[in-house]
């Protein structure tokens, strides 16, 4: 039987409110076996955008990168947020290693082509087999945690903005090679609900069938189409589960607990 | 025989100038065998503070680390310089990584003790023996380049605004048990100077009895006293030889030739 890995992606509402970012460090800390997680931080990039005269220009939902707003988010995500986390969780003997995609090369991608909208330095990450899985693996040997801020590299010296599901997701697939590999997504809700004015219809388990039948009968809110059809698709490329829920019940999610969505083949 | 390796440090004559950074990261690039680089950025971050409304807090050289400013040299020097360091040796084919003290806890510190003078959260490293050289030896096993912000932490969630001389002289030391250990700093000169006025006056090599004589003779600009201490504190502690050089020759520093002041026991 392979190692298990969880691959865990925090957004927003941990990052931007100081008590759950303590409690969520804990408990993550405290997660068993090889771990990796996956951060954005798109608020307080705006935040202190504003404090250097930078208002953030979004597009159908996604920032535009130009070069400042890059540097802007490589300060962020890349320093401010990523190494605070590392030190954090140093702090709760986690052996934590902040990383890019542009470190060691682990994820190498591609500037996205200009079609009716120009993102600017934004990043589509290459196809998983491109990640560099034999050096997580070395890191996963030696009990380091990585911790992965949401930029990547276009390997001729330029970083790139890159969503940091997807970062998550690419990462999971391609350590599905190796491993046997949990992808966690927190957000704000328990998990995924069946009626989203009710915060226990949380669905336990979902797979391609109850998925198409839910789907069919529009019981799913919209906005999470995507994250369930690329959740699909990483299970297909195989990972193992997806789990979607809510970081302070990442400890029972993380040990296969009844916590959040459990999405499957 | 053991491995060779160049701990090299850039400071800010090099990082603050865009045509010096890109002909030095190619030739960093092509320096054979394991290599670590090591960077400040001073200059930098104060520019981008201004930006933020910040004024540095300098006494004796040294800033001054408030919150404030530790947040922004975690962004300029973890994130900002550090990242497209990497970024920008991964175009030149150098699998450059970048890291922090704090990073897999490579370099232990702690906040400098308050005696006249409160420097904030300014770290000051522990014993080379607490340097994670395990896992620096990992990266060369692996062919992988690390690239050092001028940041600790202190093991409690705290990072550290720490000297980057005193990271390279303690990495160099602390690898010194494994492999045999050129420091090389680069700086704004050719070399130590016999007279400061003239650029050519270049001392080639450096020894003990011969430094102690160009001492007494009050012979060596008072600048440059405590980098050769430190050099020559470094030395007793193993590592095999300290270059003082400029940037632009850093081939032929790399290679042991004539370039620099090279300092031995």
């Amino acid at each position: 039987m392979s190692t298990k890995i969880s691959v865990i992606k925090i957004g927003g509402n941990v990052l931007d409110n100081a008590d759950n970012l303590e409690r969520f460090l804990t408990d993550f800390s405290l997660v068993p076996g090889f771990k990796v997680l996956v951060h954005g931080g798109g608020t307080i990039a705006s935040e202190i955008g504003k404090k250097m005269g930078m208002e953030p220009i979004m597009i159908n939902g996604r920032r535009v990168t130009d070069a400042n707003t890059l540097h802007l988010v490589t300060m962020v995500y890349g320093g401010l947020l990523n190494k605070n986390l590392v030190a954090q969780l140093q702090a709760r003997k986690c052996n934590a290693l902040g990383l890019t995609g542009a470190d060691a090369n682990v994820i190498p991608a591609h500037k996205r082509p200009v079609k009716d909208i120009d993102y600017g330095f934004v990043g589509d990450v290459e196809s998983p087999d491109q990640v560099n899985v034999a050096f997580l693996a070395s890191l996963a040997e030696q009990g380091i945690v990585p911790v992965f801020a949401a930029l990547t590299h276009d390997g001729e010296g330029s970083l790139l903005n890159t969503n940091a599901d997807t970062i998550a997701s690419t990462l999971a697939v391609a350590l599905s090679t190796r491993f046997e590999v949990n992808l966690i997504y927190c957000f704000e809700k328990k998990g995924v609900l069946l009626n989203v004015e009710d915060e226990t219809s949380v669905i336990h388990h979902l797979q391609p069938n109850y998925y198409a039948e839910l789907k069919d009968k529009g019981a799913i809110f919209a906005g999470m189409l995507p994250k369930l059809d690329n959740a699909f698709a990483a299970l297909e490329q195989g990972v193992k589960a997806v789990v979607i829920g809510d970081a302070a019940e990442i400890q029972d999610i993380a040990a296969g607990g009844k916590a959040g969505t459990r999405i499957t083949l």
